[in-house]
């Protein structure tokens, strides 16, 4: 689907018990853009990567050996309730996250990004079940209970699993415009939610009264 | 999320340029069932598979060390195309198919059903940019042009892609009930079609007036 054009590189952290949806519905989208973006799978040490679903997918390169990356994207799962403490792996995203164009993080992926300081003062959404655990990892951070994703500037947060898809559809909107996103929705037969404020699962899950 | 009860194993089909979303969207369903779906990753040969996305996922195991499947999932994907003449994959599918509790496909895995004899005299359901191609894999099959997915007796076939996951939870319906997959909706934050007759994509793609 891609026109020709710079190629960006996108990081996609991996890190033991990842949750498989979160990584795989958004790559499932940025591998529509073809030779556009560049898709590497990072873990701390290259190999096979155990997701949450015991399915495992394959890191291609280590954090050391990763190229410079444009967008870097860190999913959730519950990987992250260790994952937090690993000073290793927080200060790789503080350095590459300073350092990408774009950055996005799935569900409880927001924890990570908050503890490597890349979201104090800016507004972020995270996994709904799992809301006072992740503001607990960012206190210098406006946690929005209701979004799908927010934007801050170049930093997109998305809120649970599923809600991945949607936030990547709108960072290849703003990559190469809303009308490439809508055309990649419509030939993956996916219903697009648009609307970054659509979010009933915070009522769902008490977030809101 | 399960209770106990009755294992079963599901098998999912891998072969090279299979569509991600299509394998990852329903394994992040099935992985929420925990203990009472074993997953286990099918190839020819055991070992890394490229999607089209090229990331890779790994087979657990060959055609010829698979444990009996009580489940069995085809994807689909570019990699179809050739797939449809490789005699071995399609006697395997037809093999264990027949035997399974529960066969389904997504997307244009139902070319895969179709070839292995599998949908002759069923009702059956297939991607919708690709539906033509699909159909010449299966004069014997009635094909069903609006429709999210087609559950014809213990065979389940989904629209493209993304329409995987919603045929997901309704195969998990099916088994552990409608209250189970409306509360794992609910946990990742994922907004079920669970109307199998709805399909605007059917439209898009040309297939209605």
């Amino acid at each position: 689907m891609a026109e020709p054009r710079k190629q960006r590189t996108l990081g996609m952290l991996l890190f033991p018990r990842f949750e498989l949806l979160d990584v795989c519905g958004p790559l499932e989208m940025f591998g529509h853009a073809e030779d556009a973006i560049r898709i590497v799978t990072v873990a701390e040490e290259s190999g096979p990567v155990a997701s949450t679903q015991r399915v495992g997918l394959i890191a291609e390169t280590s954090f050391e050996d990763a190229p410079h990356l444009d967008l870097l994207l860190v999913p959730g799962g519950i990987g992250t309730r260790g994952e937090v403490d690993n000073a290793d792996l927080l200060e790789w995203i503080a350095d590459r996250g300073r350092q990408a164009e774009i950055l996005a993080s799935v569900c409880t992926g927001a924890a990570l990004l908050a503890r490597a300081g890349l979201l104090d003062g800016r507004r972020a959404t995270t996994n709904k079940r799992s809301f006072a655990w992740v503001c607990e990892q960012g206190p210098r951070v406006q946690w929005i209970k209701q979004a799908r994703w927010v934007e801050d500037a170049n930093v997109f947060t998305s809120s649970g699993v599923a809600a991945g898809i949607d936030m990547a559809l709108a960072v290849l909107a703003r990559l190469f415009g809303q009308a490439w996103s809508e055309k990649l929705a419509e030939t993956i037969e996916y219903e697009w939610h648009r609307d970054a404020n659509w979010d009933p699962f915070a009522r769902v899950h008490g977030l809101l009264p």
